[in-house]
């Protein structure tokens, strides 16, 4: 059955889309498995943020969300009055339904592999474009639209950034999202991150000595997004 | 003149490419006037990365560079050698370029806003792009080649960021930039940071209160920047 409280939407961001390749693609695609088994594939829709990259913001989307935020929170739908020219028109056009998507989806999922110590350019693109000021805040009690929204990150990392490693001071992307989708309104026990570390610990020589703690990091990912898969949650209850 | 121990490479990342509004860009620009004026024209190289985006990485850049990282450190010129089938060579074309250049650049100057906490994705497709493995390790030594690079961060922010404020732990932005570049070998003392905070002050009316304050920054901002372009550095010794 599809879910009315809203559809699962799935983002992808890992560069090699090889799903042999990649530990976010694998892992999100077995949530996304286990999702469309228990609510039917109604209510799933995919982005691959790396085949179909969204669209740098420029000069129309500044304009444009300026105009808006110096009026305080403006509705989405009377946005589009207060667009002005052709150039503002067209940022509006791809800015409109990537906003609307993720206000409307009950879980949002997102495979995220660390590069260079942050989320990949694929992902900010998307967060970059989405935000738009005020399309998450309820215009009339100010209050967060996506307060009963699910996200789950499914992240990876190349090599360990837990305390106590010497990379604990250089892990800018799950701190990152979780600050990013804290201020988004995404309540705090809705934000569920899995990640799985020293994914590279096969390939980077210096790494090989962990190749045991990367396959049991490996394992308690993969049970941690079944388990999340299945979990109900406020927004369906 | 021109300076024989590398150019300056200017690189600006803000969405609104029109430089009356955009404070990175006026910033940035400043500094590039002023070391033009100095060196001469010939030793300049300036990117938009939002006008000409670097294209996301994929999977032929995933499979090059851990072929590539299998093998230790392989020097910049024999990594051709290996690229196996038609999109690994793509996608080296893309990168070498952007790498050389880096690897070749006196000065680094980066026009960096805030967006939604982070760098922008344009410059983080960059940033993706250029870290490819080993690329900035002398392969016989061992020793970074970016040590007498001097890296200089022009880095702007809608609010206040700073120690004690409400937003302190949300500033993914200059820190990450740090350990970036840090992490890619630039010396500390390289590493040069000037930040506009609360540029949003005029447009957002709950920082109404901080007009001053935000102005205050920008002068500090101008007077910074002003001092860096002419400062002589290492690697000008």
């Amino acid at each position: 059955m599809s879910d009315a409280s809203g559809f699962l939407l799935h983002l992808d961001s890992g560069a090699d889309r090889r799903a042999e390749v990649s530990v976010t693609r694998r892992l999100t695609g077995l949530f996304a498995r286990s999702w469309r088994e228990r609510h039917g594939g109604a209510g799933y829709r995919y982005r691959d943020l790396v085949a179909e990259p969204v669209p740098l913001v420029g000069s129309g989307y500044v304009a444009l969300g300026t105009r808006v935020e110096r009026q305080g929170v403006v509705p989405l739908e009377k946005v589009a009055a207060l667009v002005e020219g052709d150039e503002e028109e067209r940022e509006w056009a791809l800015t409109l339904p990537l906003t609307a998507e993720l206000r409307a989806a009950g879980t949002v999922l997102l495979g995220v592999p660390m590069y260079n110590f942050g989320v990949p350019a694929a992902l900010k693109a998307w967060i970059d474009r989405v935000s738009f000021p005020g399309a998450y805040t309820d215009p009339d009690s100010g209050r967060p639209l996506l307060g009963g929204t699910r996200v789950v990150v499914v992240a990876a990392c190349g090599g360990g950034y837990g305390p106590g490693t010497p990379r604990e001071g250089c892990d800018f992307q799950v701190p990152y999202l979780r600050a990013y989708f804290g201020n988004l309104g995404v309540a705090e026990d809705e934000l569920h991150v899995v990640r799985a570390e020293l994914t590279r610990a096969g390939d980077i020589p210096g790494l090989a000595g962990f190749q045991d703690l990367a396959a049991d990091s490996l394992t308690a990912a993969r049970a941690a997004v079944a388990e999340l898969a299945v979990r109900p949650h406020r927004g369906l209850a």
